[in-house]
């Protein structure tokens, strides 16, 4: 990412201002010692990026937020593709145990099920406990009755925004998304192949990734 | 938060930029019929923002991306306190399946254990599921026994960055973090009164929340 530096005088005045908010122009020129015109050009690149408000005969106060443009232009320009890991995938005649421990040894939250390459469902802890619960054998159900089946299930494509992907997530309640492409040797419409997964702990990863000072 | 906007005539050279990079302010001067001087101000602008990149003897080029010290600020300035949901707590002598009828009751991933008002647990989904695979009993077990204890418990205050939670979350590998207070009628160095929880569901919201046009 591109960084930028703020000059030493810019700092300055944002130490002031955090100081004496709401603070004047003229406050501020006669603290820094120079004139109102000299201060103009650092005081409109500090308004513009959104370090500093300025309202009209109040003063300058800090305003501890980046013009929204900014990041949402930042948040929007992260694709699918640049955040999504790797999906565990099983096949829809797995047992539900089989299943649940390859959960475990994956340590992931959600399994994809395929048959013949293309998605036809997916399984959530909350499926399989929801399961346990009802005290059925697990070793003779295989997951394909549990699972939700297509087309039932949020999709989302590699190029897709990052950010997209989070608000279907929020929006539909779910842990995990299925990045897919379409498959194209098969006639259905809803026929396609995962080739990874978005999941709230990617999103949470690019959180930590975004505030990371590099 | 405040909105920045844009002069008609920046816009113009973002789109340029968008469309020739790299471009020379050369170029662009001519482009839209101004001299070089009188785009000055602007370009400054723009590259402070980190709209735009200056590489010398190449150009500009439209970079995406925002400051990266304006980012982090941002991030930074936002709290627990800001983000935290109401957490689900159950008493340690719950049974294991009154637990999980709780759980999907309040549609939570994980259940906060208290024994007198002192947080003393924490179990999740995956907890309740590895209990479910060993065949035991449900109704006999109570989640004090299969729980995460205190002082295994990651926690964060509500006055800590939203951004230090979401670090927590992805290092120590967990859905959910309690947010608490001290204790103050206990004696007990780790003993905490539950206030909230921030799991990655807060974070994802919170990333959505940023990326809006508002």
């Amino acid at each position: 990412m591109k960084k930028i530096k703020l000059s030493q005088r810019q700092e300055g005045i944002i130490k002031l201002v955090k100081e004496h908010e709401p603070i004047t122009s003229e406050h501020l020129a006669s603290k820094l010692n120079v004139t109102r015109a000299a201060l103009r050009p650092d005081l409109a690149i500090l308004t513009m990026t959104g370090i500093l408000e300025a309202k009209p005969k109040v003063g300058y106060t800090y305003s501890k937020k980046p013009s929204y443009s900014l990041i949402y232009d930042y948040i929007r320009n992260i694709k699918v593709k640049d955040i999504m890991s790797q999906p565990v995938v099983v096949n829809e005649a797995t047992t539900v145990y089989d299943a649940i421990v390859n959960l475990f040894l994956n340590d992931v939250g959600t399994l994809f099920v395929e048959n013949n390459g293309i998605l036809v469902g997916a399984i959530s802890r909350k499926d399989f406990l929801k399961f346990a619960m009802g005290g059925t054998d697990m070793h003779k159900v295989p997951v394909g009755i549990i699972m939700t089946r297509m087309p039932n299930i949020v999709v989302v494509n590699e190029e897709e925004d990052a950010y997209e992907a989070a608000i279907k997530i929020i929006e539909h309640e779910i842990d995990s998304l299925p990045v897919v492409i379409k498959a194209t040797d098969n006639d259905k419409k809803d026929a396609f192949k995962i080739i990874g997964k978005v999941s709230k702990t990617n999103i949470t990863k690019l959180l930590v990734k975004m505030g990371e000072r590099s």
